[in-house]
């Protein structure tokens, strides 16, 4: 038996544990439950994307299915599209077509990482970063970001960086907190991550997986790290804008001036292949064009945020409105956040323990609730509050 | 720069140095070549397979592109189609469906083996094994199975496995050769490993590597290693029988009698979540009941088999009937392939040198060049011969 295996069991637990019971499997599909604990689809997928595939499938030469890479068309298409998104002007050269977050990720983390380095992840965390950064044989550090704002800590990063240190991997916006890091936080880690580079003599990448750059609310201009970190790789998935992660695709983005560009486009397309052909399927491919105009309604998501953060905070739960992301973070009433994420079911409303992304004592919402879920569980989460008041 | 890279990149070298040739890549489309040299489609993907994807787009529910795992469904299809294809009954559970041969290959690999490990693979191989044995941190070892029959070399595996070795990966029918092992062979290699997994006090595992499986000449009926060796993991795409590899969909199915076959199945989970989520995409699973009965016309290419190599050993040529797969191997004329490879370009026949697939002194050519280009590079064959005997 693999030695990493039993360390990724170990690192999963909590999550497999709490996603993989049958009972929270059966009550997320429950239709007297309002659902807030995913951020999984209510509702079917968007017409446009269906069309754009079917139309996307017809044959148009006899290389339609045949093995898709890094294709020429598609890295223009996203190169164009994300220049002026994230105002920073990326060479389609410096763009790899993954298929979804999670092939961008485990390929840039095997291209920058390996056995001997260390890589600085941020609690609260991605289900999956941990377990992604040892099956590559790098070891994973973890760096605690502090409520209730989850600021973006440099201090705390920098203090975490080692000769062995290879790479951070931050997100934003931030699943589960809902923060945005505003651009004098990412300009101060990356005057950080260059000391740091300089000191140990050698690149610390910096990973910035972004699925949720699209998803900001209040007008808000996201800033992404690779306008001020050149040794940046832009990580993103399809899979949220769309609300349709069964059908997958993503990619990595170099910054510009990215130091040894060359050769880390070279390692980057090994490290796709080795990671299990990690490119998106040939439909995808043909239909992205399309699919970069396609978005679900973030409008709609932010009257929902509009209509479920200040109702809850009325009611006396501690909880911010997020600047982006389908979630947020609500502090639990009863200091064992499981305890009460029961009392919520027993209302009708199912929502993810913090306990399982690193934040005992709170819970993470999701506002892909749709809105009747909304006016439903919204009545549950005060009568949940009324139970446990009681008791203290 | 991680230790893993460099390893991977010497390991590919002869391969991407040939296929990643801008020249080679422009002669592949050159209506003028007659592309015998990679089993790529000469033809527009089947009619059925792109109606039955289209249809599957058709959401039926809100979960229709949802994340999609080793779904129950697919599973279950796959379970019946393979039981009585294979003559081994395979239990649902045991079935893990997977986005592609990469990502079954990845996913077995890394759920059997790791750091310390060695891996065990027989030369002529397919281009990737040994850089996918790599990533996953095992040693790749190489036994070369001897031409002209490419038999499955039992004494020669057996030497080879150490203390270390945890796995064996072969490929039946076999690409590059042609060879479909049969029972008596299979059934050598299962008793040789029975004995080293006792001798070594763990089990051997054996991985079927069985893209072509479909794809058997002569009314021939195939043979797994499944039916011979209860750790066996049979590994399989569907983009080989719809030769479609573009849409990535394949499966892992474990034997009966697999040996602690719940932990595996635990170990197997989770080895596709790390690889970069090495399940298929949602159309592909939708349409996972009508794409299990479509293929390529195996007939045609048993017919085209049957023009070639018969006419390639009229002019001189040593070469034999290949047994299944897309492929077949050719003696070179010239001690050096690569050298012969060029003049046959030059007859507008585009081959593939033995040399990139550790045959020195033979080439490759592969059946799925359509009836026009066989017809047209049949004198090309003559012609290159003609050319090369004056010289000797």
């Amino acid at each position: 038996m693999p030695s990493v295996i039993p360390r990724i069991q170990a690192a999963l637990a909590p999550t497999l544990g709490f996603l993989l019971d049958p009972e929270f499997d059966r009550l997320l599909d429950d239709p007297s439950i309002a659902n807030f604990a995913l951020g999984n689809p209510q509702e079917p997928p968007l017409a446009e994307l269906v069309s754009a595939l079917q139309a996307a499938l017809e044959p148009r030469n006899k290389n339609w299915f045949a093995y898709k890479m890094n294709e020429e068309p598609s890295r223009r298409v996203i190169a164009e599209a994300i220049g002026p998104r994230l105002g920073v002007p990326f060479a389609t050269a410096d763009i790899f077509v993954t298929n979804g977050g999670f092939g961008a990720i485990a390929s840039a983390l095997r291209a920058v990482s390996g056995p001997g380095d260390e890589v600085i992840f941020v609690s609260p965390p991605w289900f999956f970063y941990e377990p992604l950064i040892i099956a590559m044989g790098a070891d994973a550090v973890r760096v605690r970001l502090q409520p209730p704002a989850f600021d973006l800590d440099t201090d705390a990063i920098a203090a975490a960086i080692t000769p062995r240190t290879s790479a951070v991997l931050i997100n934003t916006p931030h699943n589960p907190t809902g923060r945005v890091y505003p651009p004098e936080q990412l300009r101060a880690l990356a005057a950080a991550l260059t000391a740091a580079s300089q000191e140990q003599g050698r690149t610390i990448y910096l990973l910035s997986d972004e699925p949720y750059h699209r998803i900001v609310f209040d007008d808000r201009r996201f800033a992404t790290p690779a306008a001020f970190y050149p040794a940046t790789l832009v990580l993103y998935s399809y899979g949220k804008t769309l609300l349709s992660p069964g059908m997958r695709m993503g990619y990595i983005a170099l910054a510009p001036g990215m130091p040894g560009a060359a050769q880390l486009r070279d390692t980057l397309f090994l490290s796709q292949v080795v990671t299990g052909w990690a490119f998106a399927n040939a439909d995808l491919q043909h239909a992205l064009p399309q699919i970069e105009l396609l978005s679900i309604d973030v409008g709609a998501l932010e009257r929902r945020r509009d209509r479920v953060i200040p109702a809850l905070q009325a009611m006396g739960y501690r909880t911010e409105l997020p600047e982006g992301t389908f979630y947020a973070m609500v502090k639990s009433p009863l200091e064992d956040d499981r305890e009460f994420a029961h009392v919520l079911r027993r209302h009708g409303v199912l929502v993810l323990p913090g306990a399982v992304v690193e934040v005992p004592g709170w819970f993470r919402i999701s506002l892909t609730a749709n809105d009747e879920m909304v006016e439903r569980g919204i009545p549950g989460f005060e009568r949940a509050l009324a139970e446990v008041s009681t008791r203290r």
